[in-house]
């Protein structure tokens, strides 16, 4: 019953068992730690009705908190496929994966910056130049294991293509949207939402 | 002396190791995040007599903090007893546990604006409807495993039930105790207190 | 070459691992959590004097920081100990030890205010009880699982005393600690130091 | 494919296990800290011209983030590869592993002191000490572990002494910067990048 294409895995050595757990971890507080900009509004003596339209106002940050959980859960889930077919490691890689990792950590920054200020130019461009890096060193790992010969004897070039279009396709189509800023901040936002469709074709090939 | 209808386990593979160990760090640490509501009171030279009187103010604050605890703690008490009968994963699962981690993630936010307003109706509303949402997808999570051929063999329709009972008890509760805001914020908060004797009677069956 | 009185240990069933690791992952947010305190002193344009100056008053805080890290390092240490000895878990004592990680995140609440205050009988006393309620808990997980014949069938009534006295040694010292507050703070929480010696001491008996 | 000089491994008992793990959780949790010292210019109805200011203001902050990350990052590396070569624990190294996860939990206030005033001394010599201490206790639990026979049998004493070199390269091109103090801030900041190639050159050997 598991998914075509996703083999049997064999048991995991300590050092890589390692390297994944730390990188799990830092992917855990990374998005966990995306709530700490949804700053209750804390006037005391609030009305009902002055609550209400504080948590409207949280909209934008609401909508950045769950744009950057979804991207970052989409990171996650292509470091969990990737590290399913790599069955070694060695320092370059755990160097690499540490990369990943810093900019990961960094995500909660742009975040809370476009949640602030969504409708500037330059919170989009640093949100999407940030989170197309950790995308883009994430697809450099998997061609960094594969080159090295870390990877399962299985694993072809079509799988490495895959991997790789899938890592990139956030990129893609982040750096692709900046252009849209001329017309609108908002339509540039919205047109992120195309990476998840993006990547449902991409998992089923 | 292992608890009744709670079988030996065996291996679990990697990617599914990985899949709780990760939802163990996101567990965790927004679990650990709802301290931070907890504001210490930091006026400088401020009397014996003061900072008993804002402990006290805290009241409210260190109740939310609690509720939040024991609410998250039993939301992980059910992905630990889910995960104990699930022996394989897949992205579908991984996907829908994401969405779960994303719920929990996020409940540091309406556990600080009930701490804040819990005497204001669409603070209660808020924290009732997130911490429904994570309960709820919780439960899913459990029926897609189940539909998906993802459980042990040894797990039956009862079983199944069983668990999205524990799983929506939580939400039942949060989400039926609403008409009683007409009434108070105070009780039905407290009515929510009924959450964990239904636990601990849905266990024993 | 490993200590006496530490025997080997064989396979953890999965289960238990996750209870640990979870338990882990809230150790360590807590102990991590505690430098959010340590506030950065931020207006622009200080000299190195004023700098200095700030860094000086600070002292409390990273005083109360060292200590609760002591202390928290010392709750994880008796943790590890505890489950060295047990090898099978059950849903009741995984509620016991969720209450004591309730206990655990609740600490840097206790140390910002210890450190802000430590001066007020009134932020002495939440701290002790704090901690100590974390040591009393701990214990009585260990109990439980004694009783409930959880741990190896080499552990004796000597080990579960052992145990209990390791766990229990610095709610002692704290809880009797606090008729010195009619003497001076300060000397209060000097003596809680000795909670350090007693642990070697009873590391060795 | 195995880089030379790094053997394989076997099973690692849960013991030392936990160890690890809870030490990649602290890592994880301080370097993923770091970015909150990151603060969001939130000034309401800003112009981009004011936030494009902000970003720019943040410079220092930002080159401190990098600076901590990649200095905890290769204090990780260094554990991770001591531990490679660990094959068992008792208290003592567990307690000196304590003590490095203390200093490295820590690591978050220096880097938000220097990211505040790089330019003035105090906040170069309070990072410097604080991240040589991690860097000297780190040498001293590879120290501790090799004269305690915890290690593999094939670790020798070249390999002993290659370990601390890595450990003690760090902690020196920092204390041995300070001198620069009385140059300037800045040149003592950027002679610490020296460690990036130290370590390049001493995993050569």
């Amino acid at each position: 019953v598991s998914e075509p294409g996703l083999p049997e895995q064999h048991e995991v050595p300590p050092d890589l068992e390692r390297v994944i757990f730390f990188s799990d971890a830092v992917f855990a507080i990374a998005m966990t730690l995306l709530v700490i900009d949804l700053a209750v509004p804390t006037a005391a003596d609030m009305t009902n009705q002055e609550l209400l339209k504080n948590l409207r106002d949280l909209g934008p940050s609401i909508f950045s908190y769950a744009l950057s959980f979804a991207v970052v859960g989409s990171y996650w889930l292509a470091h969990w496929r990737r590290f399913h077919y790599i069955e070694r490691t060695n320092e370059p890689l755990a160097l690499i994966n540490l990369a990943l990792l810093g900019l990961v950590a960094l995500i909660p920054f742009p975040t809370a910056v476009l949640g602030a200020h969504g409708n500037l130019p330059a919170a989009v461009v640093l949100y999407a130049v940030v989170l197309s890096a950790g995308g883009i060193v994430g697809g450099l790992s998997w061609l960094y294991a594969y080159r090295a010969g870390l990877c399962r004897p299985d694993v072809d070039t079509r799988e490495l293509r895959l991997g790789l279009m899938r890592s990139w396709s956030g990129p893609v189509v982040m750096l692709a949207s900046l252009p849209l800023l001329f017309v609108s901040t908002t339509l540039t936002e919205l047109s992120w939402l195309l990476i998840f469709p993006a990547q449902v074709v991409l998992r089923r090939m």
